[in-house]
């Protein structure tokens, strides 16, 4: 066989196919197409606070850090930032102290695992946890495409524990527990985002937190818990612990993306893995993951850790603190949001909405659904553009929905994208027979 | 089952404790314990171009490469460095350009991805190879701990083609690939790292490159070409071309690592994937290996992009010419350690070495079992590190074997070190009966 190579997808790993990836793409691929467009699809973070000289500081600040608070000479300075490095990273104290002052997470610094991003630390736990072909992990439905398509790429499958109207019931988690196990499979972990989850916006009360603690424990798996938007929530008051906060008997890895409290170009996330292991040497989790790691990524850019742990100290150690312009930010957009769609929708029939107390996102029911073709149409003839929940779900529920995330847009976009959201939801509602049901919003 | 959570071995996936993965710990642990020892064990870059002040330009260099070669405004240079980007990176264009100036390598820029080091350009691309359980990379042995780890991860059996004294030899390829194949595997793909590999030091000629080419062609596999070392070459004089400047039907994915042209902090690496995939869309893999990307890190740091970019942009796209500081030591170190050995080995019977032309790294076969209790004593009596190739290699032959890497050294340090590495042989051979075979080097 000679000539230039041509690889059949049948000679490739399935997972370069599978839906879950290809999702990704398209999404990118189509918000490349209508830059002109309102986009209510990217789940990304404001850019406002971002300034290049930011970064120039923060790596200064840490390598003060290091010569005051650790006693480096100039040697170390530069063997740590340049030189490879601990797996497991430099920045964990900072992300622990971090972690017990804005989360009141009790973290043992050895157990914390930085990372090249949440999406690294999330496949390092599903590969541990596949220990053979029985092994799945459970998901809160709509859920993360990060989630899927880690799984996919490992050949763990996904078993969904589909999110009622008000979000994760605790007896859907047993019935797919009880189900999954009924089929021969063995159900490993939990991944669920309690605060304000992507794509639903939906939160968990405290009193479902405990039993989902509970439910872990008696049904011997773990809770994966993702939590990038917690610190954004909208209105003041009491925010419910994270579940890491409750977890008692190391029942929780808790994930920790920080593109959102610190930027997305840092590529610093991490784990809190502190289950020990078997045996007479009684490791943490958190080692055996980075065992892996050093086959994945080697470590995570102690640069880019720099920068983070430069950002926290600049703030007394805290995101909270450090991310007060964002909060506000958020808030603002999310109540526009909100309002916005009220004033449009409140007597449209079929179209619904939920009312999410923080985060990024909001999903709009409509009455017609909600494709790809409808995403293309947007953003050909109304500029405005959105994610269709089926990206999320397969779930019937999903083909009628929308993911709106207003995280990096000005109020003035947002009315705007509103706007043209209304004329498209008119347009096509004008096509329907008059069977749609209520209206208004479903409270989250 | 209440209490914490202890996790079983069983429980978790096999790679976790598969001896790939040990190793490089135990490795990392020794070299922690006995810091003041003369390390010959490391294979990490020397530290004396480091300079923090280094980074800010760099950065800077980037952000005005962007400002006036790209037309960026300054909203776009924010959004560059600090938002999520392209999965396939953003340096792209500069790594193409530098590896036609540096190497004669003709890459279309669409066809390289960026990664977070060349070990996640190496996974992802054997994920990708793996389309069922018949498939099997093939590896030069002794080999890179890296590869065998990313493959045990992958649950992607790897198959040794034995090194002879004088490095690979195509027809022991053309024998494992019919014995892989007569076992009913399928081989995918050859791992090699033509120049100075690591462990052993050797590099292919001419003749073999094209001979390997031939045979990828002819069996259809691909060739993985890992180039760290490519620079660093110890004599002026003709260096062989790459296989992928050689390679004119795409047989060829090169993996790019900078950690050593670069910095490893920077962790930063990519992979040329210039294979079309078939199909209508006519893609690359490198755009297949995104998607996967997509799902293990997201993207590069585009921050620490950016410093790999204003680092080529200061020496004129080239990393040879960035590199002349570091081609010097490394040539002088290689120098003194080749010359030290024949100094203090020429006339002990049962020691040999290679004589490789450039790299970090030399082999020196003793006449007693080179085990990792023979490391920790040489650590504790004898204050010298190095690394027993039994760690890279099953073989017989890799018993009595360590491998040596001068690269973060000084010269001095090279001499007491091998003063140390001297006394502890004498005391080993001393203990062993007169049988031992002929002394002296064998040729690279």
């Amino acid at each position: 066989m000679t000539g230039p190579v041509v690889l059949e997808r049948r000679d490739l790993h399935a997972s370069l196919a599978d839906p879950a990836l290809l999702s990704m793409n398209f999404l990118n691929e189509v918000a490349g197409r209508f830059p002109e467009a309102v986009s209510f699809a990217a789940g990304r973070p404001t850019e406002e606070p971002f300034d290049t000289a930011d970064l120039h500081r923060y790596l200064d600040a840490y390598c003060r850090y290091l010569v005051q608070a650790k006693g480096y000479d100039d040697t170390q300075v530069r063997r740590e930032l340049f030189q490879y490095g601990r797996t497991k990273g430099i920045v964990h104290e900072l992300i622990a102290r971090q972690l017990e002052l804005d989360e009141g997470i009790n973290a043992d610094p050895e157990a914390v695992l930085v990372t090249v991003g949440a999406q690294e630390a999330l496949l390092l736990v599903l590969h541990a946890l596949r220990s053979s072909e029985r092994d799945v992990v459970l998901a809160v439905t709509p859920t993360y495409v990060g989630l899927t398509g880690a799984a996919r790429m490992l050949d763990l499958p996904v078993r969904s524990v589909p999110e009622g109207p008000q979000g994760l019931r605790s007896e859907d988690l047993l019935d797919t527990i009880r189900s999954v196990r009924a089929s021969g499979e063995r159900p490993r972990a939990l991944y669920v985002v309690p605060d304000f989850s992507n794509p639903s916006g939906h939160s968990l009360d405290l009193e479902t937190r405990r039993r989902l603690l509970r439910i872990a424990a008696e049904e011997d798996i773990l809770l994966l818990e993702d939590n990038p938007y917690g610190y954004f929530r909208a209105a003041a008051g009491d925010r419910s612990p994270t579940l890491k906060a409750l977890d008692i008997d190391q029942r929780v890895v808790y994930l920790g993306s920080l593109a959102k409290t610190c930027f997305p170009g840092a590529r610093v996330g991490f784990a809190v893995a502190d289950q020990r292991i078997a045996g007479p040497d009684g490791s943490l989790l958190a080692d055996e993951l980075s065992r892996v790691k050093s086959m994945v990524t080697v470590n995570t850019s102690p640069v880019a850790q720099a920068l983070v742990g430069g950002m926290l100290l600049e703030h007394g150690g805290s995101f909270l603190r450090a991310n007060q312009l964002q909060i506000g930010i958020y808030r603002r957009n999310l109540e526009r949001l909100l309002t916005g769609l009220g004033r449009r929708f409140a007597d449209v029939p079929g179209v619904s909405w939920n009312t999410p107390s923080g985060g990024f996102f909001v999903v709009l029911t409509v009455p017609f659904p909600v494709t790809d073709g409808l995403l293309e149409l947007a953003g050909v003839r109304h500029g405005v553009l959105f994610t269709p929940m089926s990206h999320f779900s397969d779930g019937e529920q999903a083909r009628w929905q929308m993911r709106l995330s207003c995280s990096a847009l000005t109020v003035e976009r947002i009315d705007l994208g509103l706007d043209r959201l209304a004329a498209m939801v008119t347009e096509h509602s004008a096509t329907l027979p008059a069977t749609a049901a209520g209206s208004g919003t479903t409270q989250d």
